[in-house]
């Protein structure tokens, strides 16, 4: 198929037909390929789909709190579920890289098809405005997020950072309450999520305990996979 | 001064008119108030804070790459940047809380006028669409950014860093160069960033040792302050 052919499908798949096409071209060049590549367009598709995907979950999750609505974005903003959504619009199949990148097979790395995918998100954001952005962040996380309750989404935390561990032979977490304040109708319940082989802990707050437990097995698994994510190779 | 009064006085600094002032009201409850607090507008309000300020940066600084961009951005939306605004706007005098939170000096509080200052801008945001708050975030933070260079905000990740360290009686950071790749005049260069009296390395990279250098510098400082916050108290 020719460029122009497969640019033509892309416009399609992602429902919306480019003023700019140079600015979609630009979202799909890796750095390697020279230097009119995406990552500036990234560092603003970025910041794009957090509000298209808040608005998402602001206006689905009308009754949930503010620590939920936070977790269930960082969940969908996450490398994988970008991966998936790169994938579904066949991104390796038009992205631009440097030989040596293509053959090192650089189109299938999650961290390069996430990185395109939301710089595919800041294009169309630059193009068609917020709208055009919005849309496009629906079509590709709208059923995730309708098909789902913010509890199924609390579960996660102490669930993933119970695998994440598991998945370096580290022991499971422990949770105790450390404080609880208010009346017994509102109380609000600190909860220390601790990982004594790594000698760290984190709390959380929340309306019940469940709740805190979550949002200190959240801050953990953040901090962790922040450490992770800092040491050389560790994100590929 | 009368309640409407204030509220008036509000949206003329803002410079919005809400067509739904109950959601401007709403920005402004604490959560120690009642039921109908600002949380769930904070929530939004920080994505939109987020993709204002990247749009003004992108614009601002068309040759800063997005490690920079990333940078910056974290500096403008962070929560004593916030606070000021608030102070700015002048947000004490309209909280509403509790009357013991306000007693214990609440309306005072930096993470309580930043909270706030997000659900303003989150509220403008439900209320007059993304070029409303783009207007209000430039009013905000439009001079801070066009008085600056990306380069003196990249000073300060190792400034901040050290000054974070030297607080807590700690021993300065190292850094040495891990890794270089590329050919001559393309070079990129990894970093790694120490600090060994807490056992903790972070690197970074960059198209100079400096650039480098100032990366794992950040993502140092952002560890530390995860780990920092996560403890209970340490955000007042």
């Amino acid at each position: 198929m020719t460029v122009s052919g497969r640019d033509e499908l892309l416009q399609q798949r992602l429902g919306h037909r480019f003023q700019r096409p140079e600015l979609l071209r630009r979202a799909l060049t890796h750095r390697s390929y020279g230097a009119e590549h995406n990552e500036r367009l990234e560092f603003l598709g970025d910041a794009v789909l957090s509000l298209a995907v808040s608005r998402l979950l602001f206006d689905r999750f009308g009754d949930s709190d503010e620590g939920d609505l936070t977790r269930v974005r960082a969940h969908l903003v996450r490398e994988d579920s970008l991966h998936k959504a790169a994938l579904q619009l066949h991104l390796p199949e038009v992205l631009r890289m440097s030989e040596g990148e293509a053959k090192g097979g650089g189109a299938q790395r999650a961290s390069i098809l996430a990185d395109a995918m939301e710089a595919v998100i800041g294009a169309v954001y630059l193009d068609g405005g917020l709208e055009a952005a919005q849309g496009l962040v629906q079509q590709l996380f709208g059923e995730v997020i309708t098909s789902t309750t913010a509890e199924s989404w609390r579960k996660d935390a102490k669930t993933e950072l119970q695998e994440w561990l598991q998945g370096r032979r580290l022991p499971v977490p422990s949770y105790r309450i450390v404080a609880t304040r208010g009346q017994a109708h509102a109380q609000t319940f600190e909860v220390e999520c601790a990982v004594p082989s790594l000698g760290k802990a984190q709390t959380g707050e929340g309306r019940s305990r469940r709740a805190a437990e979550q949002e200190a097995a959240q801050k953990m698994l953040a901090l962790l996979q922040a450490e992770d994510g800092g040491r050389p190779g560790a994100r590929d």
